[in-house]
């Protein structure tokens, strides 16, 4: 089955995820936020966090699961460290205005963090280390998420792929921004496989028992491992400690699934880390630097000849700017979808 | 070959430690510092990372290539962010007293960051960790190091094992600590798998070529695989952007090898970035989180019916009581090494 795709300009696709949040509630302001965030995903090529997701977030607006209007609290606890109560709102709303918080934080005191509770699935990470780079600030940037890992040595999913990101600015060029879930393999490749009648690697998922497996319709029934083993889950369980436990917010098996209950608060945690790189040095100390660094990662003799090594990041924003000029790459049945969902009143 | 374990206190072995640094050129206090930090190593059964490393540091010291009389320049760039010069001394010294001005500098801001350039290996992460949560800090720590991974896709050793360490403290017991590198397996076992002319498991390691290997005697010539492929990869190289680039410090190829040029300084980088959990609720409150969340990661069904599925960190905890209870133990000739160390002057 191939999927028809249809290609339009950035700015017709932000009017467009704009005028969906607005049929939803969302002030123009919020909408135009969110919609920054969601779009960039789509430039960079991470469509299953982009716009594809307004269908299920503004299904939770309609159903009163998140707050279209919602009313974001920013509480200094020290010049450094804010913690923001999002009260519901749709994610990338919450996680752009968190971003730019703890940006106006650190502009005092050089390092600031943000923690959020009562927040939604945020999309991904890469947009807010992107808008963050492009103002200087260096970023560690994590959240909690629905459950879909077990503890290591677990048959139960109790644990979130927890997404956790970074980034570093260039200011003569793009950041260097790394995005990664906790898992080895998405689902979603489990489920082409099972489809197709394939195997999977050995070391992506277990089936219901917690038993390594390689055949892909046991897996589907079992549990995503961690990428690394147990360095994955370490990882996925010290960003449900930070993101989750220290803002606030729901973590574990506390976390309620926008899925299974999409008309409830998720209470979802962030963590916002940024660093003020002007106060380390001026713009010229860091091109050069960065320059140097990227050179000698560039330069590294490849394992297949002609092959690139490249840094996290550099697929995404060639990504960009190719979408940028030709313009963004849409499944059709998606843009019907997000057409009649813009049109639609709550 | 079975190796000869000696046991003795723990006071024992710090004042062993500290008589060795002592021998070598540092005062009595900073002696102490480095020690608490390599015995820490012991206790959590980190051996590869504990007083066996006094071994390198006094060859160096005694070269010339680790100051052992270092003056820390502590530079706050801003009320939050801190860039330390290390002056070429003794890693751990360093860390001890760089996680100890990052904590000074947040009880007044909240958070802290504090970036560190002209060092040496430090140790592991999880001492670090361990004191600050002791403190009532969460952490993210993180240091660069010599090289031994290849970037990805590449098949030459541009990159270091940069470990990178979590904590967050528990005021009624134990922190939860994840301290980690960023390779599959150690070297180490990759040696033993060769002598015992066994195979490795595919993944942990390449070729000279850069090829996927299962042979240990062609991994030992090639390179170290990162945990999560491309994701381990990415977490070293931001680990390196953020504790080499950004300190000031070197990174990538310009890291100096402690192994081929003993005599000459590093210019190792750190990152330390401390939380005070005490401006986001009191002790009740921390308390009672933690002790769900630890609840429910221990109460998830074991994939093994009556192994136990635990917290990162609870294994090493378990070892220091054990090994304050009765003993550390030490290979006997390493405890004859350094006691030859102790009574050298240099």
């Amino acid at each position: 089955m191939t999927q028809e795709i249809s290609r339009l300009p950035v700015s017709e696709l932000t009017a467009l995820s704009i005028s969906v949040l607005e049929a939803h509630g969302l002030s123009a302001v919020d909408a135009k936020d969110a919609s920054e965030i969601l779009v960039l995903a789509d430039l960079f090529g991470l469509s299953t966090h982009g716009v594809s997701r307004l269908v299920s977030y503004t299904d939770r607006l309609r159903l009163g699961g998140i707050n279209a209007e919602p009313n974001l609290k920013v509480d200094a606890l020290a010049p450094a460290l804010l913690r923001i109560d999002a009260d519901n709102g749709v994610g990338p709303l919450v996680g752009a205005r968190a971003v730019r918080a703890a940006i106006k934080a650190a502009e005092q005191t050089g390092v600031a963090l943000a923690l959020v509770h009562g927040s939604n699935h945020f999309g991904p990470v890469a947009p807010y280390c992107y808008l963050a780079a492009q103002a200087g600030f260096a970023t560690i940037i994590a959240s909690n998420a629905t459950l879909s890992i077990t503890p290591w040595g677990g048959k139960e999913t109790r644990l979130g792929n927890n997404p956790i990101g970074f980034g570093v600015p260039r200011p003569d060029g793009d950041p260097v921004i790394l995005d990664m879930a906790l898992s080895v393999a998405a689902r979603a490749k489990i489920r082409s496989a099972a489809k197709a009648g394939e195997s999977i690697p050995m070391g992506w998922a277990t089936d219901a028992e917690g038993r390594p497996t390689s055949n892909a319709a046991e897996a589907l029934k079992g549990f995503l491992l961690p990428v690394g083993g147990h360095k994955g889950y370490g990882l996925a369980i010290m960003v449900d400690l930070f993101a989750g436990l220290l803002s606030g917010a729901s973590y574990l098996t506390r976390v309620s699934s926008w899925q299974d209950n999409p008309d409830q608060p998720q209470n979802l945690g962030h963590f916002f880390l940024v660093v003020d790189t002007k106060r380390l040095g001026d713009s010229d100390w860091l091109i050069e630097r960065m320059s140097d660094f990227s050179a000698i990662v560039h330069d590294t003799q490849p394992a297949v000849p002609g092959s690139a090594v490249q840094l996290p990041g550099e697929r995404e924003f060639m990504r960009m700017k190719a979408q940028i000029a030709e313009g963004v790459d849409i499944p059709s049945d998606l843009l019907h979808e997000l057409g009649t969902l813009a049109n639609r009143r709550t």
